[in-house]
């Protein structure tokens, strides 16, 4: 180790406390702010990450990265990714940076209301000019890296998967959704149609029964916060978690599995390992391994029968009524339900990853210069119709639905596919590994598979990409057959 | 204006946004953040301060401090504070600034053990230390900005004020005090005895009574929340105010006095210049101008017998019981309560001043050098005995009873009383100028009283120090004069 590194390993911990403010003040903006204060908190982040980028791209980071050394398992990795933070930091002009922050919050801002008035037309122009700069982003960052310049963008959200290895996956699931989702629908119309569970659900149990089921998952309340906002997420640092819910009293589920999910990532950022807190190889893998996290816990445990048959349980103790609703069948009947929709974000687990791939083939298309954003509502819609055969009623329903690209996030996603594909491969590999997990989730208990995620997952930090992390805790790399194995055994079976 | 004034802007600008994050993350560790998260919170903390502190000595800036002007009634104090900032922070040596932090958080962490111990002992060698450091910055500030060490601390927290201005004033207010106190403890002897009010009062009722009543002082919930935590404060950032408050179940008047102390806070922070939002000349004036805001609100207008006949008739309503506990007499017998005690916070509007006296003449001996910190328990209870006739039956509730002095903060306490003779000579002068503003108590109106400190006051940011705002408010500088005719009136009659 050389004084040079001690210096950059100082400077990242000083970014990454910034970044940790700048984790707060989000959840506070979400969750606890006074709508009076957003104009403020705008400036207040903007400042933060200004300052941020500052440190990262001063002139002595580069000299510093040019003479240090690090060897072992944790440094060498932990240097590269200083190299990599840089120069990707370094590659994009602070002019293409600022336009790129104004672009995309005035795209957003009409967004919302292109979204309402369902107009693309509305928001167009604005995309345009957050495209073209997406694209000149992407240019800068492939020269700078070597990189194809939509996996630059990716590279941003997940290390360590590239779009020509995603291609074949997604068109393999493609094949596969196009079997098997009338199947599943056939199975699924054979079968009772589910009895709603007897709402309303008072809040305040539902808070409580949240609650107690993050900390089945093994959250820590000394370590962590449950509180309410109109998107939920999992915001905060890893020592001092914020979860938020949205509380439905119509629909227990929305809740509770919100929490469930969000318990996941929570889980993942707790056992980030200490000893490389506030350095980059000590963070999370990225956004694919994130949401293989969450949906472990949500989709693959707590999704199962297993879960299902000690959640029924809780549930009637919670809410009560007649306990044949709370039957695996009946639960199952409703949380695992299969169709064709127009929204993403309402997607079963079948079915979610076609939109993704439609996004996916489209933003890269946009990137590549092969689509033009004045194409892309007939693009959308055209592709949907291919992957589901349904076609959305309007923009809204369609092409407007989602934030991400209003908001300048391209790349990102394949990360919701890519961890729902690890989640399955990783459960299928801690089943192996600790033959006692099914049985403990029948109880309730999520430790066995918590504890393997901890050891296998967790704490290895961003030491491995997606790729090679996948390697470390199953001993491959990506199999989308553990994905459709499962689907296969949940929904065609 | 120059160039390098703009550029000065900028970066204040900058430095008060990092500060806006701090108050944020301040308020979120007291009210929101779960105990786990406390360690991760001080480094965060300390990152933010180091940045701004960095920001704010960096070379260009003492160049560009030099090179700039700026005229008029704004820009002109707003470039002072600047040079003043500035000043204040390149006098101190990194190596001491580093020093104190350590030091007063160790002595801070010992000083929790030491009161609850009541053993000043444990805590000695470490406040030496403090107190060693107090001194070396005391003479460090003293000799870069040729003021008195101990005025060179107290200008930290109050511009515009000294202690040879303080000294005369206090000691005629220790002259007032000894024929004051005797007499109106005799009138109240001779007063009915305060019948207590029905309790227990539900905190969801004592809540929504707070806000309600911060509301009527003129608190737009938009830009603000009202939440909960130990030790109540007033904090957040002009456009988005954080209070706190702690509710007893059993005292009503503990939350409800301490939300319109703390609110009177609030609206002063509302009522700062928006143009000159972060810039020096647009943050209040001082901590003595900011007690005096609160203390208006609380002591002299919510403690009058106008505004009292107004409040009985409101916690009638939301506690219920025999009226006439909630008359003027019943109310102002109790908490316009005055007696002899040991505790600064629980003091009475009358002795409070002892309490602040005592420790002005306290603390400024030990930064000259006049008074050793082993013979501050003695000095203590000697000074105490001669401006109240009573003894502290230990330390706990003598020289260990503040955190003050154990946290490093040497030259505050004058603020307390300053504040307080300054809200009773605003007073005044609002009834001069706005004769309405009694009968609009009475009808539990503040808008009369808060719109006149809003011109006078509020608006008029940091532009003045403390004697110049009184002067512009009230046509005099601090006449102690209308605090002791206020005290007069309202104990002694």
């Amino acid at each position: 180790m050389t004084a040079a590194y001690d210096r950059l390993k100082a400077r990242f911990a000083r970014i990454a406390l910034l970044g940790e403010a700048q984790s707060m003040l989000h959840w506070d903006a979400s969750a606890m702010m006074p709508p009076g204060g957003a104009a403020a908190r705008g400036e207040q982040l903007a400042a933060l990450a200004g300052l941020a980028h500052d440190l990262l791209t001063a002139p002595e980071v580069g000299d510093d990265l040019a003479a240090a050394t690090a060897g072992g398992a944790w440094d060498a990795p932990n240097l590269a990714l200083m190299r990599r933070a840089h120069a990707r930091a370094a590659a994009l002009p602070t002019a293409l940076v600022e336009a790129m922050a104004i672009a995309n919050s005035a795209c957003e801002a009409r967004w919302r209301e292109a979204k309402a008035a369902a107009d693309f037309a509305m928001v167009r122009p604005r995309l345009e000019e957050v495209v073209r700069l997406q694209r000149e982003m992407a240019a800068a960052l492939a020269a700078a890296l070597g990189l194809d310049p939509y996996d630059a963008l990716m590279e941003g959200y997940q290390r360590g998967v590239t779009a020509a290895e995603l291609e074949p996956v997604f068109a393999a699931y493609e094949a596969f959704l196009r079997e098997a989702l009338p199947q599943a629908e056939a199975i699924q119309a054979r079968r009772p149609a589910p009895v709603p569970l007897p709402g309303p659900f008072p809040v305040e149990r539902q808070r409580a029964l949240c609650r107690a089921l993050s900390e089945r998952v093994g959250l820590d309340y000394a370590h962590a916060r449950l509180d309410e906002s109109l998107h939920p997420f999992c915001g905060g640092t890893p020592t001092d978690i914020r979860l938020t819910t949205f509380y439905a009293e119509a629909d227990v589920a929305k809740a509770l599995m919100g929490v469930l999910h969000e318990t996941g990532h929570a889980q993942y950022e707790r056992g980030l390992p200490a000893a490389w807190a506030r350095q980059p190889v000590g963070e999370a893998a990225g956004m694919a391994a994130h949401e293989s996290q969450s949906l472990i816990v949500e989709m693959q445990a707590c999704r199962s029968d297993a879960f299902l048959g000690f959640l029924g349980g809780e549930l009637h103790r919670a809410f009560g009524g007649d306990p044949a609703l709370y039957s695996v069948p009946n639960l199952a009947a409703q949380w695992r339900r299969v169709g064709r929709g127009f929204i993403r974000v309402d997607a079963d687990e079948l079915t979610y990853p076609a939109h993704v791939i439609l996004r996916f083939r489209l933003e890269r298309a946009l990137i590549e210069g092969r689509l033009a954003v004045a194409d892309l509502p007939a693009a959308w819609n055209e592709g949907l119709h291919g992957l589901l055969g349904i076609t959305p009623p309007d923009d809204a329903q369609g092409c407007l639905q989602d934030i991400h690209w209003h908001d300048g996030a391209f790349g990102y996603f394949p990360s919701y596919t890519l961890g729902a594909m690890a989640a399955a491969q990783l459960m299928r590999a801690a089943r192996r590994d600790r033959p006692e997990i099914d049985a403990a989730l029948a109880r309730g208990e999520m430790q066995p598979l918590m504890g393997w995620l901890r050891e296998k997952v967790h704490g290895q930090g961003a030491r491995l990409g997606f790729q090679d992390l996948l390697r470390h805790a199953t001993g491959k790399p990506l199999d989308p057959a553990d994905f459709t194995a499962h689907l296969r055994a949940r929904y065609l079976q």
